[in-house]
């Protein structure tokens, strides 16, 4: 029903936005590429004549209307920001096969009963203000907007300077306002679905994570006068902090996961012993208990580094949220598509937190996962075929149109 | 005989030019700040009437005629480029208490038997292109003049357009030419003279080095999504190397010195497994022979954590030096001033890298070291007395004459 080659030409459309030349995309949240991205997207809507709202952290509800006023919206949707060396369909497929649902019913005349309401939720990511699923935690009510948009990247730009920078801060307050369901299509970006030839992956829910911001502070001073018993190196204190993040992880067996992947060296010069390192700490596990020890142990372990090497230690939790569930009866809407499909689909839950995770807390909530290449994503190498768009869409479609009408 | 107050109202107005907020100094060599630093010490030269040449490495040279016109120049200076957060003294000492030699001999009519040069030489720290003592360097043809043009900085910009852009791409070839002798003072950078109540170090030669490039390259992808079975953690492998760096050097006691002052990651976000990670290495040693033993055995260990880790890794090797000693007459000379002068003094080896180690390949060469704070270096609170500063400026002044009259 969907159209797959319109599905794909406004894909590769969006991915022109912030084309990066190893053929992947950089389109950080709030930045001015970010603002072409939402730009697009919302003249699209416009000619379908959807209704846009913005609220005010930047999120974006572009509604089509149902035939019923007093049924709640069915939400659906995800979002176009990517990492600083992303892929093309990491967020953007989601928003776009939205997309494509509105267009589909637009061509077909369908009048749903319930209103449709598609969303791009802003900074989903990250990688720019430290905080994954900003956009939808705000939403949420997770985090509070004054603190979030006091929030910095590392140029020192906050979240609010960044919003009205580029003209997206909206009038509406970012509140979670009642529901009917919300649908997140997103590719796996892990290795399970193409590895068992499936085409459709049926969220039952996300792992549960933690993160940190880290900072440990010894003494710059030169490299080559200043003798090994009175060093006082801060990198060498990071150099065994990943250490110990990497087997933390790799004592969970598989299923652990335990990440540095930002860290900024002060001075970072050469022939000076480095002073100050900043970096980032994550665990992510299916299972809470995990990431409450590791929650608990971490910090523990951290600080007897420091310790032992006579450095500072500062450890920020940004955010810790649980396992989440997604709602069994939006679930079996998803398995139930993809049986009337036909597609080969298997159960999972998700590596990677999803802005579905926190609109969950409000709304009934499931997702939808479609294979990637070797599982690779957050890398500019990411790929996947018009087919496995198309399917994904098409299950999309059905969920959604049977959720409205139900 | 030298001019305390004098000196050291020039120290702190050079301090000016970069001045941090923390008291340090930021005066990265070839910007504009340099730039700023050059032209006040060329108009400090031009007030003696010395003659200033600059090379095309931007060496600047100034010249007091000699009463003999046949006698070759006796040199002494140092560095006004600074770390990217310096200290007040490291370098500008040795500059500007030469050109309150020269001042001296100005005020006192001393006219000497040999001219004398004062020189400032470009990019000595090696923060901003990668190759410590460059500008001595190329002038001693340790380093062909074209290949420096073409290094660059972290944002692209190369030496040769740096050079440029400042107006210090000067018109003389930096080639070696006839000297008699050359002298510079210089803060100890270290612990040894403070501790010992020492005021003056005749340093007796400089330390071994070999520092690297080194780049890893593994894979980008998902911190939440990405088993550890098929991580290739570019950071973890850096760690490491880290590790390895600091085992190598405690391996070899109080002497050793290892370091990783500078780490750049790639794509350095927070939920992205990072691909790729740049960093330095360097390690020093006063015995020749445990550099090459370092410089044998550091890539194959190094390479060894790269192939368990399934990275990859290129390892460049930017420079290695062997222990160079100095000139016994002109350490000599030194000695001699400071027990003329009643200084407390004791012999060292340098453990910083320093021009005159490149210079003494040509030229008969000494140092003079004066304590410091804390023994602490490259580092924004690096601090001395003015007596300190008077006393080895009072030295130096003595060794400068008595080689430029013998
Ligand atoms: N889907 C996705 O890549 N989200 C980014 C947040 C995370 O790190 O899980
Ligand atoms: N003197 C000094 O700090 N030189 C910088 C080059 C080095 O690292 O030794």
């Amino acid at each position: 029903k969907i159209d797959a080659q319109r599905l794909w030409d406004s894909l590769m459309a969006m991915a022109e936005i912030g084309a990066t030349p190893k053929g992947g995309v950089k389109r950080l949240t709030l930045t001015e590429v970010d603002r072409q991205g939402r730009d697009r997207f919302a003249g699209w809507c416009a000619e379908l004549g959807l209704t846009l709202r913005v609220d005010s952290i930047g999120n974006m509800f572009a509604r089509r209307a149902g035939r019923d006023p007093a049924r709640l919206p069915v939400l659906l949707g995800s979002h176009l920001d990517s990492q600083p060396s992303g892929g093309k369909f990491d967020g953007a497929l989601g928003v776009i096969a939205g997309l494509e649902v509105m267009r589909s019913l637009h061509d077909l005349g369908i009048e749903t009963e319930a209103p449709i309401e598609l969303v791009n939720w802003t900074d989903e990511e990250g990688s720019r203000f430290g905080h994954s699923l900003m956009g939808s935690g705000v939403w949420a009510g997770v985090y509070g907007q004054e603190k979030v948009f006091g929030l910095r990247d590392v140029d020192g730009v906050s979240v609010r300077q960044a919003l009205d920078a580029i003209g997206y801060h909206g009038p509406h307050p970012a509140a979670p306002f009642p529901a009917d369901a919300y649908f997140e299509l997103h590719i796996e970006q892990g290795p399970i679905l193409e590895a068992e030839g499936k085409q459709i992956g049926i969220v039952t829910g996300a792992q549960a994570q933690v993160w940190w911001d880290a900072v440990l502070i010894g003494q710059d001073s030169h490299a080559g006068t200043t003798p090994p018993s009175t060093r006082r190196d801060a990198l060498l204190g990071a150099a065994r902090v990943i250490e110990l993040v990497d087997r933390m992880m790799r004592a969970r067996g598989e299923e652990g996961r335990g990440t540095v992947g930002f860290l900024q060296v002060v001075p970072n010069s050469r022939n000076v012993i480095p002073g100050e390192v900043r970096f980032s700490v994550e665990f992510r596990h299916p299972d809470t208990e995990e990431i409450e020890r590791l929650a608990a142990d971490f910090p523990r372990l951290a600080q007897g580094i420091a310790d032992e090497l006579r450095l500072g230690l500062t450890l920020t939790e940004l955010f810790r949220f649980p396992h989440q569930p997604f709602d069994p009866g939006c679930v079996a809407l998803v398995r139930q598509a993809a049986a009337r499909l036909g597609l080969p689909a298997r159960e999972m839950v998700s590596g990677a937190g999803h802005d579905a995770v926190y609109v969950a807390r409000h709304v009934p909530t499931a997702m939808i996962f479609t294979p990637c290449k070797d599982g690779l994503s957050h890398n500019e190498a990411e790929s996947i075929l018009p087919e496995e768009a198309a399917a994904g869409c098409q299950v999309l479609f059905e969920a959604v149109v049977a959720r409205a009408n139900r």
